[in-house]
Parts: structure tokens; C-alpha cells; sequence
């Protein structure tokens, strides 16, 4: 029998890991994943509001990790650089969960009940994200675009990681943020000015 | 009385957003947004199946030509230049919705649950542009970069619009992307290689 409300918890969070990759999310209730666990349903409820935050324990101490990464970054970095060196900061943190979350990855694809929790999820990270970089300087729409930006630059490195776990996800990180000032730096409007952006859609319509 | 479904509905959009403003938006009810529009509660729900729905009329129309566009930009453009076409070729549909949307943009901010629509409705979006660039060649993970930088892009480029409505919308456009370049290309992890990263962190704890 579990000992302590940890425990319980992670218990939890594997039994309905398991079940929903087994038999599928929709199909898995909260009284067959306590049962799993070796609990109650109502220890479930005691745990988690419902069937679809089990799988998403441990976003806040995330949330709260990284944000105070960036507060903590040196004064004379940049919002992008910040924010570099707070995903770098907390890389431990996902080299830890690797075993859980890669696995969920894949639940959460199967799902769109699903997808929309890991949206709001992401949605609360940049959110607070974008608040550290305001505490920076930063006015609010740089702060969102920089936090929207590295998120999505994040998020892409995380992946490639999991895909590939023979490198270091220090290195998928780096590879993920080159990736993304290659694809921004190739831009139409700022290489040539909007009259070739004229020029090029008066073609497309002309072909 | 209103005369054709496309005038209840945007009636019905009109009444909501009016009530919204004045009241805000969980004091609202949906009876209460088709009295003002002057049809009854179950016309209401004959046209949006929910109180939150009313306001994001017309999202699937948006998806449709925005994809389209990205379908249709030239062969040569790579996906940054190729979202860049498409958001200029729409940019028209920006500038016929503003009086609707400028305005709801506050409603939404003051709301959680509109917001989380909201969310959903820029997942949407966010999807479907990936795939269209899945289309031009791009790896899956290529194209969620792309396309989730491109929407924060975008969506920066319309917010400073609607703060400054002086400047054209196209060239609030492409200022953001000459932002989200320039954001993207101050980068500790490229400019310098990972040890000078490491330097700077082993610094920072030391201070």
C-alpha cells in the first residue's frame, strides 16, 4: 500500500498513464485508475479535480522554476538570451520527467480534451513567462511575443530531443534556438521591402 | 426585424458585444443577447452553440483564406516568406473586421473562458498553417516552429495596429517580423557557443 500523499500521487499519475495508453483516455475512468493505483476513486478526487489533470502534475513547480530563472538571469542579458538561459537553467527538470512525460506526448496527440488542458497549460507558462520579462523592462506585447516566441522554440527542442535522445537536450535546445533565428532571418519584408512582397503576389495572381 | 440569417447572426454578434462591454461577460445571459438583437433565445442557439461562440464568428472562414494564401504563395518562398504572403494577402479581412474585433479583443481579456476559446480558436489556426506548410515540404516539426512563430508574430503585428490605427496595418506587419528577427538573432546559445552560456551562469551564482 502507498505510504505517503507523494507516493499516492505518482502512483496515480503512472496508473493512468498506463491505462490511457492501454484501452485510450476516453475509455479509462478515475474509479479504474484508483483502482490500479491500489486507492479509492475518492482518493482520486482528493488528488486530482479531474481525469485530465492527472497527467499534468508539476506544471506549477515548472512554471515557477523557470520564471524565476528568468528573474535571476544576468541583468545584461536580452530577452531572448534570458530566456535562453532559463530554459537552459531548467533542463534538469524535463531530463527528470523524460520517462513520464515523453510517453504522454503521445496520449495527449490522441486526445482533444487532452490538447486543450496542455494548451491552457502552455498558455499559464507564457503568460507567466511574459510577466518575468516585463519585471526585465520589456513592454507587454515584446514581452508576449518573446515568450510566445520561446515557447514555440522551446517546445520544438523538446521534441527533437525525444525523437532523438542521443544528444543532449542542452544541445537540442542551442540547435532548436538556431533553428529559429535561421527561419526568422529569411524574411521577405525586411530583406527587399513590402514593393518586391507587391511585386511576387501580383505574380502569384497573374500565374 | 431582421431579415436574413446572415443579418441575425451578426445582430446577435453585435447585441453580445455591446451587452458584454456594459455588464460584462458572465453577467450576461444568452436570452438577455437575443432580446437586444430582437429574436428569441432559441434563435440564439439555432445560430452559436454557446454564450462564448458569438464572438468568434467568422474563424473558419479566416483559417480557409489564410491557408489558402500560404497554399498559394510562390514555390520559391521558404515558409517565414511564405506565412509573411499570406498574412499580407488577408491582411484586408483584418481591416473589415476591426470595429468588431478591436473592441471584443478587451472583452476577452477581461474573461478566462473567452480567453480559453480564444486559445483554442488560435490552435486551430496554428494547426491548419502547419499543415499548409507540411504541404510546401516541411518536416511536422518544422512547421509547428514556423507556424507558431508566425502566429505570434502576426498577433503582435495586429495588437500594435489596434494601439495605432495611423499606421497601415501591412506595415505594423512587417515591423513585427523585422522584430521577431531581430528578437530571434540576439542569442547567447549561437552567437558565442554553449561555454560562454556556462560561464554566464556559473557567474550568475556566484553574484
Amino acid at each position: 500500500m502507498p505510504r505517503n500523499r507523494e507516493e499516492v500521487r505518482k502512483r496515480l499519475q503512472w496508473a493512468a498513464l498506463e491505462l490511457f495508453r492501454e484501452r485510450g483516455y476516453e475509455e479509462t475512468t478515475a474509479a479504474e485508475i484508483a483502482a490500479k493505483a491500489g486507492v479509492t476513486e475518492r482518493t482520486f478526487f482528493r488528488h486530482f479535480p479531474d481525469k485530465r489533470e492527472v497527467l499534468f502534475d508539476g506544471g506549477a513547480a515548472f512554471i515557477e522554476a523557470v520564471t524565476e530563472a528568468v528573474r535571476d538571469a544576468p541583468k545584461t542579458l536580452g530577452p531572448w538570451d534570458a530566456l535562453f538561459f532559463a530554459f537552459d537553467s531548467v533542463k534538469q527538470m524535463f531530463i527528470e520527467n523524460r520517462p513520464f512525460t515523453e510517453p504522454r506526448q503521445r496520449v495527449i496527440a490522441s486526445s482533444q480534451a487532452l490538447q486543450e488542458r496542455a494548451t491552457d497549460k502552455t498558455r499559464a507558462l507564457t503568460a507567466a513567462l511574459a510577466s518575468a520579462l516585463c519585471e526585465r523592462g520589456l513592454t507587454v506585447p515584446q514581452a508576449n511575443l518573446a515568450s510566445q516566441m520561446g515557447m514555440a522554440t522551446l517546445s520544438h527542442g523538446v521534441s527533437a530531443w525525444f525523437n532523438d535522445g542521443s544528444i543532449d537536450l542542452g544541445e537540442h535546445i542551442v540547435r532548436a534556438f538556431q533553428e529559429a533565428r535561421d527561419l526568422s532571418s529569411s524574411n521577405l519584408a525586411i530583406a527587399k521591402g513590402t514593393r518586391r512582397t507587391q511585386r511576387i503576389q501580383e505574380k502569384a495572381k497573374l500565374t
